[in-house]
């Protein structure tokens, strides 16, 4: 390849796994149970940020990868190459000829982005050849934890916002370029109304937003000259940095630099410094009283959600909120810990359920194949969310029980409306969902946000939603515990 | 586009990048200034997680970048549709004519990468037409500031470990695609050993590592069937991972599955859960028991740097450890502060030196074109660094000075040995340097670590080390904030 130019991986996706799935794949294959059927269930086990809810992201880009999955030559040559410590190679040439010819066929059950889910829930349950099911699973886990962490993030700065708009400033300071594109992505997923980042709003057509730096105002002789050949070169989009010496000087300045010009309105003032709260107030104050009533004030400067709801509290005069690294690095958590867990297998045509075994109970993960509804109170309110086994039929099942305490349950016969969670994705291998647009997301996330009772929305000690799991699947776990303890 | 596939940006690279740098060019343009000569610093004010150094990295990704720089007709019909509030389209056709055409005539001075570098010393200085280096601004910090950080978190980590491998393992937790390859390229230049991530070891010459996981084990009717088939499949790659149901179990049960095998070594045993500390060692004690006196001791589940000390403080067994989510996404702090700022100018033929004015005396930048030498005393340590201008003699310079107290200085005329760090990268646009391979960089780094007194690795409270201004800089800088304030 040209080392001067980008290595251009989009064509080679499959190899960005880790090593191990290939030769777990290796040793599936050797030991000639690569195409047992397995489930997967892809899912988190709390909400980030100490939050109460989540926001699903990244099946689009789980549907591209898996649409797109081949080994091609460059990618298979590569595996060749790789060896053990004693010099034998890992892989065998048999077993490349067979991820060469390799067509997903796999049974793709997914909850689609948008949707508020909840810690247990499968975001995507994969059944399907254990080898496929096992080569697909690190990038389904790194697509759809930086994704739905972000939209989870964004949610919540926009909600603090209380409807002011969120501009989402990321891209300096993302985790790499994709790390700013899939961020600006599921940022306006999770509400964002716009974005710096000019790649990712042409990529994924989100409204790109921009002002200008403090270097032009830096370059002329002073900050007057610097804004009137701002408005001279863009009159229509005229608004202006006040804070590169003195944001109140700035202020002043900006609003003498529109004065008595023709067809120039002032559409914004933005501070990025100093304590928003007082300075937003002194400029409002200032933009009143030149009759600038409607010049926005917008301010950016190391946001987040709790800034963000304390300046509101403090009647800080701010009509847009730009947020960047707290948003598009979600940086009080910047993982979600998102998991891939064998939850059963067939053997001789029969499904078996499994478990993993942990001293954390949090950490055992349910078992069997599962599938998702939530239920709604008569006000049209979320009121909890049942996981239960596929070969439950619904009618029969009376509660919800907590997945940990028995005792806690709720009785979910007595609901009118409910919805499955898991929409199918792939049949076979073969795409059967339509991908919606990204406004159409947007849209399912605000209809599932008004109908999210408001104690599970708040910052602090958000009231825990309720994820139960039916009584077979709680006896199930129960049982398959007691075996893997070796408890009668 | 196919919307079935991947949108492949890297030919659109100009385009990451905030809108803002496009409308301000646009200004620049409009104004007639665009070719106006300026120069820019990147640079960061802190060195991350409270530590004493920080590791450059990332420019071969910005020489990458440079080098390929072009608008192309995709990008320019993009920019051509952008309109702003009131309907009127953003850029003239004249203007994106005129992006089609440019062709990077910057020169580019930074600093290696692998080099040891401290807050407020430039890692790029870039000189050229202001639209340029404008244009360039966002995407140099998404690279610099990503890489930088990663590779001082992976170098954190490898000091703590004390010489025992460090195998990076993060791609599931990633910030997206790039967040994980972009990442592992980093940590392997901050002194990791392998990767997980098959793909980034491909394309920069990584060795690839990994074992096998919990599903591997869950599959098998039980824990020693599982072992059996990964051995009889990978004989020569015999790693086994302990913890699926009771780790002491497991040891036993992996050292069962090697009895009496021939030419199968037990290469490592796997930990991922409990206490590392107190399992390391009764494992170490089962392996020894058993004769495995080479079998290693792998361990990981949420390990970063200070982890890592505790646990060589506990004498834990651990020869390698595998770090994933807390190095890759740099946990305690996802994001370097790193700033690009105007600090001179070109007016009539003449520099001009700016300043940037601030409440926090951190913020206000040093002024001037910089050069950053670096002195070592006489047992070869790095003594302090000293940022001064072009137009100085290095020879007439007495002292250096810190930035912010003109009483706290070091004399440099003593030292015998001393190194340029701003290196040139282009020239007019030229590439001029030849791209190291990532071997070269990792011997970079370690020569450097060498050279550093160990109070500055420390991970508490580490000794400051000392980056002095010279006495013109630092007369300069205050008559340029007397100005800026207004006072005589």
């Amino acid at each position: 390849m040209n080392k001067n130019k980008f290595y251009n991986y989009f064509d080679e996706l499959p190899l960005l796994t880790d090593l191990y799935q290939l030769t777990m794949s290796y040793g599936y294959w050797k030991n000639g149970i690569a195409e047992n059927d397995v489930v997967f269930n892809l899912y988190f086990r709390q909400n980030p940020f100490n939050g109460g809810y989540t926001v699903a992201a990244g099946l689009e880009y789980v549907i591209k990868f898996l649409k797109n999955y081949h080994f091609n030559e460059n990618a298979l040559d590569y595996l060749s190459t790789l060896k053990n410590s004693d010099g034998t190679k890992i892989f065998e040439i048999e077993f490349l000829d067979y991820l060469k010819n390799i067509k997903l066929e796999l049974d793709i059950d997914a909850i689609e982005e948008g949707k508020l889910v909840f810690p247990l829930e499968p975001l995507i349950r994969v059944r399907g050849p254990i080898i496929q099911a096992q080569l697909i699973e690190t990038t389904l886990l790194n697509i759809v934890n930086f994704q739905t962490l972000i939209a989870t993030k964004a949610c919540r700065i926009v909600l603090a916002a209380e409807g002011r708009p969120i501009a989402e400033f990321g891209l300096r300071r993302a985790q790499g370029f994709d790390g700013g594109i899939s961020a600006t992505r599921a940022a306006y997923i999770g509400g964002c109304s716009g974005t710096s980042n000019v790649l990712a709003a042409k990529i994924f057509n989100i409204p790109p937003i921009g002002t200008h730096s403090h270097s032009w105002v830096m370059f002329f002789n002073n900050e007057k000259e610097a804004f009137d050949a701002y408005i001279h070169a863009l009159p229509s989009n005229c608004t202006l940095l006040v804070d590169t010496y003195n944001t109140i000087n700035g202020v002043k300045n900006a609003i003498e630099a529109v004065k008595n010009k023709k067809n120039v309105i002032l559409k914004g003032i933005r501070l990025d410094s100093g304590d928003l709260a007082y300075l937003s107030q002194k400029t409002r104050e200032l933009l009143d009283e030149a009759g600038l009533k409607d010049t926005k004030i917008i301010a950016s400067n190391d946001l987040d959600e709790y800034i963000i709801e304390s300046l509101i509290d403090q009647k800080a005069n701010i009509d847009i909120f730009g947020v960047g690294t707290n948003l598009v690095t979600a940086k009080d958590q910047p993982a979600l810990g998102g998991i891939y867990k064998l939850t059963a297998i067939k053997n001789n045509n029969r499904w078996v359920p499994k478990i993993k075994i942990s001293e954390q109970p949090i950490k055992i993960n349910i078992p069997g194949i599962q599938k998702v509804k939530r239920f709604y109170d008569k006000d049209g309110l979320m009121s909890i969310d049942l996981i239960y086994d596929v070969t439950e039929n619904i009618e029969d099942i009376e509660y919800a029980i907590d997945p940990f305490f028995e005792y806690r349950r709720k009785k979910i016969t007595d609901f009118e409306e409910s919805e499955d969670l898991l929409i199918p994705i792939f049949k076979k291998g073969e795409l059967v969902y339509n991908l919606p647009t990204i406004s159409d997301i947007r849209e399912k996330l605000q209809k599932d946000l008004r109908r999210l009772h408001y104690s599970h929305k708040r910052l602090k000690n958000p009231h825990i939603y309720p994820v139960g799991i039916s009584h077979y699947l709680f006896n199930l776990k129960k049982r398959l515990i007691m075996e893997a303890k070796g408890y009668e």
